[in-house]
């Protein structure tokens, strides 16, 4: 019998589900509609018999814990709450209670960049570390902070909204109903933004004037900079920019041993990191100066948010052990 | 025989030093001069001796601890580092060990804010609490923050200066090197340099307009607003503008549960309070609007600065006595 975790990455459209073992390896994983405008119980029933399924495939193995990454997951009530892209599922669900009551044992529920940063202490490129900010950069922008090893939640569950810091003064219109928060200029959205700032001010001088907003991705403007376009380049330093300073601002209250960037934007490789890091460490106090690591994380592939909710259910089920 | 911890906090001019109990009770206390620019040998001695006589004044003690309250102090070594208010004493003193070794009890280090926000959590306005921040508003912005019901030290132990970060582009030029620092405007500094800005704004047209940059304080300030300045007042208006504006951000990442403001520019109360906590709700993500009390310490005299060390040596007492 190979001891197992059940990841469950619960996202706007699809969630993933996968069992993972101590070494992070996903044994088996798939994906189901998540159904954000049906009633809730259509979803439970359909992890139910997916997770079924699985176990039938998964050979000889002991679920020992289950974790769930979700939009406005609280750890410490087990709900998801006032989660605006699953409206079907109403004001909240106590997700962590039903699954708990079904499947006889424990269950852990947290956010998406939250488990993302449970998954680097435990698989990734934060092994080892016990302070550290992973940074997610996708529709929006997302943070899961450790602090001594565990992550830091605040006295209500959410804390981490560094998407939501202010970095500019009556700056770009955000979906907070705020204006000039740090995800409306780093994320796949924000650089969308930006490049079309840039097309604007150059005259539309670049690869992507054809492209209408609805049409570009952050994949596009990419793939733009490798075929040499400067505007394109422009939009990762102009990111890259802002995303640095933040950093700085950052790291003078955290002082972490590393940042670590996840997600599509995270993917873009130099044209993201070289522009952040040196913002950052021009930004940085001097007694910080060098001192904190810029990372990508190496977790790739399909099953890296199976792999963060899994990572919370194994430091739950380790916690539970030591008790 | 009653059980003691030896409070120490170094300032740049005084050190305070005292016996205070489980309860925060101060049994004797006395300053000397810190001696910064002469070796760090003499102020050792003089504290040595001056913990003899309080000794003889305090009746039966038990000294189980010591908690020493510095700048740059440095938790996870011991050493004071690099302090430039400290010449005399060079690159660094390991303070904690000679200590220990003469004492033959725990000593622990910290700066003066986390041993401030020690002090809030074991006797002040935060007992009970696990999550929440203390600003001390003195010449300068420090910040202690507790998490989970411990400090936040950040993998080097210099984590916490909420002082360092950047609230206007191109700002007012920081002691630090850098523009723009919160505690370039958020500090009693902070509301000087903006009383000067509105007098050269307002022509001058305020009770203070015949004190020169060097003469006037924070107090003159206050002062000048209990008797109906207007441009006084609009000094802490502005002042509380900006942090409450941080603050907001300051919670987005932490989550806490109160944030107490500390220090002489606390004691102007609702001067500064009421427009700090109107610009900390205004720009509040929704999601954590009015979940945050703004409070100040309640810690009051000369003492408290005894208090927080204190704090700290009765933590790692504590700590001990669990292990």
């Amino acid at each position: 019998m190979t001891a197992v975790t059940l990841g469950i990455d619960v996202g706007g459209t699809n969630t993933k589900i996968g069992f993972v073992d101590r070494h992070g390896k996903c044994l088996v994983s798939t994906h189901i509609p998540t159904g954000a405008d049906e009633p809730f119980d259509n979803f439970l029933k359909n992890v139910f018999a997916t997770v079924d399924d699985l176990k039938s495939k998964a050979g000889e193995i002991d679920m020992v814990a289950v974790g769930i990454g979700a939009p406005n997951a609280n750890y410490y009530n087990g709900k998801i709450e006032k989660a605006v892209n699953l409206k079907g599922w109403g004001e909240e669900v106590a997700i962590a209670d039903l699954m708990q009551d079904h499947f006889k044992v424990p269950v852990a529920i947290t956010n998406d960049a939250n488990a993302a940063a449970l998954g680097e202490m435990k698989f990734g490129v934060a092994q080892g570390m016990k302070n550290f900010i992973v940074v997610t950069l996708g529709t929006g922008l997302g943070s899961g902070i450790i602090v001594n090893g565990d992550l830091l939640y605040g006295h209500d569950g959410f804390a981490g909204e560094l998407g939501h810091i202010n970095v500019v003064e009556d700056g770009r219109i955000c979906g907070c109903g705020r204006r000039g928060c740090l995800e409306t200029y780093v994320s796949a959205t924000g650089i969308k933004r930006t490049m079309f700032e840039l097309l604007a001010d150059n005259n539309g001088n670049s690869l992507l004037s054809g492209k209408t907003f609805e049409q570009l991705t952050a994949k596009d403007i990419f793939d733009a900079a490798e075929d040499g376009d400067a505007l394109a380049k422009e939009a990762f330093d102009v990111t890259g920019e802002i995303l640095g300073k933040a950093l700085a601002d950052t790291i003078a209250i955290f002082s972490p041993e590393a940042i670590v960037l996840f997600g599509g934007l995270a993917s873009a490789g130099e044209y993201i990191t070289e522009p952040t890091r040196a913002a950052m460490e021009e930004n940085c106090l001097s007694l910080f100066k060098g001192k904190t690591r810029l990372v990508v994380s190496n977790l790739e592939g399909d099953n890296t948010a199976i792999l963060g909710s899994s990572a919370l259910a194994w430091q739950e089920y380790e916690k539970l052990q030591k008790a």
